[in-house]
């Protein structure tokens, strides 16, 4: 490996780790919402890293809705995260667990698609016996992981292709602890809050059963969406 | 692992042999383009396989645009892929290899986009450098198996996304296999297909120095579904 | 104007005469959830239409999710959409509805994503505007056509493309009908469900402000599937 | 039509004369490529325009390639457009004719994907003819303004939705104005230019005859971002 990859490499790791310093500033509202981040010089200072280090941090936390940029102003925080988010996952790795939800929009949208043109009944068994394992799970207000990865890759199973099957398998372990905060989270919130959940994945389930493979992937992705934002936004708890 | 998932595993293994086993044919002419295929019927009996793994072996073909179904009349040979194809890979391993491409044309698309987005002067050298030693290699006739890969996975890293990184690494080698067999069929083109396979590779790149997201991930995705059809159809050499 | 385009442009109008009539017949239970309809021979007779018409009559049922083919055997009515459905539009004009959602999902997802990136402050107070508007008139059960026309307008003006405006408002009778049925049948509807198509609209508005392209495409998108689906399906009305 | 909208609507205007401006001096190479524009506030007191219109021009520009931002530098002058640009179309009209190009890209696609899907053989063979006239003329060095056209407007009757076909008539002027100008640079080009824009028509059309609905709106798509760039970029010509 050169050396060029290997600067990459730990630029990426120091900025997942200086995410998660300004995040639990965040949750743990030291940070407060609306207020102003220190400058990208005086992080470079205080956490003793370089600006491209910052830049990566402050652009993670931006595209996760956290924290907003205004041109020539500085940056902002936007929203504050539930205690549960860190409490879950250590800071550290949920800047990993975000990234994780970014690529399965992309990767399951397209598994959801491929599933409604090409499912058969022993796919389509799996996926709908995964769907009524979560819903029980989750009406007795347990922590549904199993049945909430069983039923991603249930319908990657049905895509036709196992590349996506491996490829899901490879980050199974992010994607564990990230359906596990996201399950902790929802638990605890509402009943409306868990028949939310619920009716998400179920209109994945529906609209490869009607075989409408927009619908399918569309529902998906909308799940993921909607899944990132629960966990990122403590306000939205209803 | 309960027995359902062994079913589905089992069909995908039997119907991607026998995938292989019709390909060859196709390749040798036994089975002539515009020909008739035997009926799902007399290819069960024939291969001794139950009627879903034949299904999912013609729907797979279908999908790699080699057989097309002509409703309540049967399915018929559409296009002679080029004998190298079975000659760099084995038969078996043909229907892997594509949909390792399927899969690369919606995970790619995704990488180009973010890498036009987010990607700093470090990862988009790490691109250039691939890009070149892909054209050296390529005009010198020779297979650039490593400067290929390199390029996909220096897209992949400026994707800020390390993710993308592990789920293409999780297929690196059936990656470098289809490759393997594009770049072989390539090099022993015309020039002009080299030059077309080289400039596929530049338009990528440059759209993502361009930061033009949309434009990356269309060329992006346009470069993978060319390179399918290079491997599938003998006539498109030019 | 050629002869072929005049014989595709009747067989779409008598097409979408003959879904009208269908539609009435599922609407009024005449034909039962579950039943199979008459087979395309039958239809061509009791009708005195052709094949050609017929097929795409059939196939447009499929794609509103009305009507499923089942391979070899026939085709069978899916569910039941709201007798509203056919009083606010005539049962001719329903097939033209639906087709307009189909290729407002295109476009709109496309304003969203463009307005995330593109919009300014003033483009940005008139969508909020419009979401006010729309949730008093919908929350005093009123029928929100304008308010709900011009939130989708202003999303298109903010796109900073004038074209997508021109596309919209050429279709402007078609999209105010469509608007005018969903608006009925939703304020006849639960006060959750009121609110839910308020939250969809809200959601739109947020992700452009958040400048989330992403999640403004795909939460626009879902809120264009949401009401399509809302339109044609009886049983959801909770 | 209230106060709000028409600030918007005069600013576009504005914006897209201004546009023409600096375009013109970018194509006479009074600005030369790789130079920095005036700053925003020398633009505003230059041509008496107020800074939202002088940011929306600098934005449209650069969305088209022709300028690049670099965060607190400045804009620059990033390539230089065929003088055919702007004597087959009025400086002023440009931006307009590149919004239609992106709108285009949008619904397009969309007609692409849905015509493999849906197209029957009298929707097939007016797609052919028209494909046949385009080749034929363009070979003939002529400019096929009118097979160009109808080949477009022949796939969104194949996509099965009226819709679209409305959206298309809708902007057919600038559509056709647009076209006008790509045909008058490719014919003055060289004979492998001219190939390249039939292969582009072909590949859209064999994609949709192969059923492959990806392939379709892929190939669409690149197309027209092809056709965006040769219309841009005088270095491309070839």
């Amino acid at each position: 490996m050169d050396s060029g990859r290997l600067t990459i490499r730990k630029r990426k790791t120091l900025s997942d780790q200086l995410y998660g310093q300004i995040l639990e500033q965040i949750v743990s509202g030291t940070l407060e919402q609306g207020e102003k981040l220190p400058s990208e010089n005086q992080i470079c200072s205080a956490f003793g890293v370089s600006r491209p280090v910052v830049r990566e941090a402050l652009r993670k936390l931006q595209d996760d809705g956290l924290v907003e940029a205004r041109r020539g102003v500085g940056s902002f925080v936007r929203k504050r995260p539930p205690q549960r988010l860190i409490e879950f996952a250590t800071a550290d790795s949920v800047s990993g667990l975000m990234r994780a939800m970014e690529a399965r929009m992309v990767v399951e949208k397209a598994t959801a698609k491929l599933a409604a043109q090409r499912a058969g009944s022993h796919e389509i068994a799996r996926i709908e016996a995964a769907l009524k394992a979560l819903d029980d799970t989750m009406q007795r207000r347990e922590v549904a992981r199993d049945a909430d990865f069983d039923f991603h890759l249930a319908v990657a199973e049905a895509s036709g292709n196992e590349v996506f099957v491996t490829m899901l398998n490879a980050i199974r372990d992010v994607m564990e602890r990230a359906i596990d905060v996201a399950q902790s989270i929802t638990r605890e919130g509402s009943q409306s809050r868990i028949d939310r959940v619920v009716r998400e994945h179920r209109q994945v389930y529906e609209a490869i059963v009607a075989r409408d493979a927009e619908a399918a992937g569309l529902s998906m992705a909308y799940h993921l969406l909607q899944s990132r934002q629960r966990v990122t936004d403590y306000a939205r708890e209803e």
